[in-house]
């Protein structure tokens, strides 16, 4: 039997949701499934740390709210709740985020970031150096664009896009990688037209719990992502994990 | 007129939102004013990262709640929240576990951490790095005693305490940070017992924010704090901050 | 009884010692007091790695020389002897350089530091990160000013600052720090100016100061900051310290 | 067509290189091929800096030996060679050491190495820094046990990999990684031991290449791993890399 | 009797060789000899990693053929092999990368490195790290002109190399590091056109190599640089080292 | 003419300046000087950052005191006042304490530092991760033996020198530093007695002086290590430098 992929999407932009699983799917071996949920009430995008709060703990409920899976894919590039949804389940999960970083550096020794906005651009320095890849980062370049003109569907943004990723070869990138869930679509386009590898987490986060769980890996389950304890919840029910 | 601080305990056990709030009020200056708001769903404590994410939105919906206050004290050490109450509001915002690590760093060249269950044990080593104080950690213990049996009732705990502190000190420690909000009460009299400086939080957190006010200092509202663009939110209301 | 505050120049220059402790006396609570004290011997001013060595005994001086105080602040930038001061002392003792990074950190992602001379760049690069705060440095812009025209009566050299600060501002600077003890009585002037906070080591750290004694913290007393061994002093008394 | 998987053992110990291929067939998914190559002359395994530079230059030599692959695996756990086979073909190349490492990052927050000899211990230590992780690792254990008794055909060394990880897990580890692709065929066995994750580079390397392949990642052309330059090489050929 | 420097030239450029062995014989104490090796085949130049694979095994055997020295300097910058020649021989052995990385740093706060090429940019940022002078590294800058074009010979690389000294100290360098044993020749006369150190690794290292010998250290025979184990080398034999 | 190098001890112990001197000249080429010095007044030892700051800036006195010298060490493992004199030359200046960190570093991959008491253990810890060697440090042993009790008469101390480095082995450290001047008569006897390189940042810092002064290097005169800008000393006058 195939392989079974909950990709968890923490906001409710449906139409993002769908072309991720799109993106998910057309990457994985025959035979594979992907589930794709979000939540119903929330953000419709994450871009500042509010909204990021706001959703962080939704990635949890949609794991309960599936069946189990073989594996998980947190799809937003902030990675929220990521480590809690390791807490909920020995399956593997991925966050797009980390797995984008990751691609980065097996193909580059130097990468950059195209994010949505200059806000953002501090928080994404921050996570490159908690990912152990700061000293590989050659640069943040920010489309002043949000994330809902991300997508094949505007193709504004694929040459602004573009733009960002020549000046970050500029500064040194030898590869770049798309900090928005929403870019994900338009990821082989950009990497034609720059003569760069783009790195889009979703495929490759999608391939990445793939491979964990070929390979037998479970999330472990002692210490930091041990189940939580049971302790009160007042006013909701503490609902222990699947598995 | 005084100082007016709102303490936000991202948790629902009012007794230690109370507790926490009369230590403030014991150290602030005369005439200061500390209101205090818990969630009214929500985990009890927060002892994994899957509460964590649960309670991270707390902080602004609290905050929200409450009249403008001076300055805000997020009261739980893993500071969930911290940098999206930032964005709010353009008064000075301190969560008390950063607090309790520039307490200690500035009485003392190294530092060891009284935790309650192992598992936080790399999420604390983790965050005294983010903070910019790893190297400065001489150790951290945990206590196997959950958040819910902490505080002045409980004087078990305060001997395993006081026990941590000594094995913390024969690992290099110079001071003693209580890694829960809930310790805050007896810091007092553990500091009393070990001979070490014992660092708590939510003390020195309400005057550190009180400094940022007196000092004129406010939460910059340019880049990273800015205020959060308006994006939909669905099932909800978008609500912009306070100030 | 109010606080009773040592400000400790370690320069001759008793100008800046007085604006200094005029800043100190405006931010602390009522009933708080401010005994300034600078040494009678020494540079005017600490623009060069000499100029700081011969001044760095002189906080240990003017520690023994006053009457015991609550807590006492090191005034000037490069916190000379302040380890050293807080050997002899187990009252609190803050640096109004340490004080205005940590200022900065609270309330900005990114900041930038204002410095009079272009040699003393590097060596602020590396305090900011021995301060554990170099990931979250901007960059540092001089004046090429010199300490001795710093201040309210220098009308150009706050001009000169308002467009340093300009300049760390599109480097990402979310705050400023002054990098001068001179420059603190027209950090409120710039800030009125530039619309980012500006982080004046001189008043944040008399109210740090003042927290660490009412949260009833101590200097550890314990390893790096214990009383020194009494050694033998050649051509000098060896003097233990006050308390 | 299927995925072709070229892997490259720098030594000469053609038991192991079967070994290796027969796990990377394992996992790898229906339809792929794995060819696996090693060289004719050379150290039988690497034990020491002086092994890895004899066999450093083997993983160029085998990948212009064989036809064309999707993708390339080093196998052998120091990764010797890896950046400069990168540099010879656009195809993607992973080493099973950094292989090994990013596994157990993605299923646990520390993590503890098991290796063969206790001089190799620094040099793990080191590369856990060069790949970002260090900061992750828990601990080195050696068994005191060569290369040449590794593998499924020595139970003694697979009772002392079990003992070892115990040890790993008393520190804090919360996976473990085999440090020798000798160890890979035992892993499986090992994991159903100890109860952690454990992690061999060589079936999650293979799935590593397999999941950049199939995102459509090439090794970046740009840069650091750009075509090497035409110099003259004297006594042998200057010879120009597949692709 | 005097000092005797085993030089180990990685590549093939006899020119080259006598050139630097001819610097290091221009700064040595009186009575001292060098003995200046290189390889029959291999690349004339390392200016990729796959030249440096290549050539990596080259200095251990060279060290073989040699009659025992006093110490060894591997003078190629990217110090190929050194590691690996430490484990063969007590004798002190200096790398020309690593001699003039510490040149620079007794020198100067921060310095520049200019390369040869662009692509080697980033490598050379990695070697500063593992150095440990990463922070200290304020810019790299390349000149385009390969290897074989660096020397005493070549005028217009002397003016290539002025000019990128000038950017490197507007980008605040404080001295000048030469990263091409081949620009060793002209680093004198450099140095006196530009007003900074000049670091060359050659004639530093060399001097580095006696340092350590008259001050009667020799190469650690525990741990990481204890000689290889003897394990089987197929097709060739495996020779212990002299010493 | 041989090279001259002024030795300047920051404490006023004449007798470990004699023999230090001792050292120095012993290890020098033929026909070198050392000229040695140490104040008149101060600490006779240097074991508190107390003590430090009196002596920090003598070195600058003794140094300005002294005919102009080749090269120049500053005789005491905290490098006291060591950036002040680089700025009063453009003489070489080396610190002994930098000097044994690069001696251990340049024969081992990891190292130990022996230190006096455990008060410095901190110091020690910070100094190591300044010079950028932190990551290689294996760990650091106090003897509980004060500065005074240094030296080749004082059998006691030795017998436990060695039984710390014994400690510092089993740690994992491939060489020993001795963290005081006052060791350095003993090192070459720890040596014999404990199969480790034994580093003294006497003797390889006087031959580091020497190395640089023939390979042609000077402190750099721009940026950091300029001449000091004039400034007014109130009770005392401003000297600028020898040369």
């Amino acid at each position: 039997m195939g392989f079974r992929l909950g990709l968890l999407n923490p906001n409710t932009d449906m139409g993002h949701t769908e072309a991720m699983a799109g993106v998910a799917r057309g990457v994985l071996p025959d035979g594979s499934e992907v589930l794709a949920a979000s939540p119903e009430r929330g953000p419709a995008s994450i871009e500042s740390a509010a909204d990021a709060v706001v959703a962080a703990a939704e990635p949890l409920d949609l794991l309960r709210s599936l069946p189990p899976q073989d594996a998980y894919l947190v799809a937003c590039f902030g990675d929220p709740g990521l480590d809690a949804a390791r807490e909920l389940t020995d399956a593997p999960v991925v966050g797009v985020g980390e797995a984008a970083y990751r691609a980065a550096c097996l193909v580059a020794a130097r990468f950059g970031v195209v994010t949505t906005l200059p806000r953002g651009i501090p928080a994404i320095q921050d996570a490159a150096r908690r990912h152990g890849v700061g000293d590989r980062l050659a640069g943040v370049e920010a489309l002043n664009i949000p994330v809902s003109e991300q997508g094949g569907e505007h193709p504004a943004t694929t040459e602004a896009i573009v733009a960002a990723a020549d000046r970050l070869a500029a500064q040194g990138a030898e590869a770049v990688v798309l900090a928005c869930g929403g870019m994900a679509e338009v990821a082989t386009a950009v990497q034609g037209r720059i003569g760069l590898p783009v790195c889009d987490g979703v495929a490759f986060g999608a391939l990445l719990a793939h491979a964990l769980w070929r390979a037998g890996l479970r999330t472990s389950s002692v210490g930091t992502y041990a189940r939580p304890e049971a302790i009160p919840y007042r006013g909701q029910a503490f609902t222990d994990a699947p598995g």
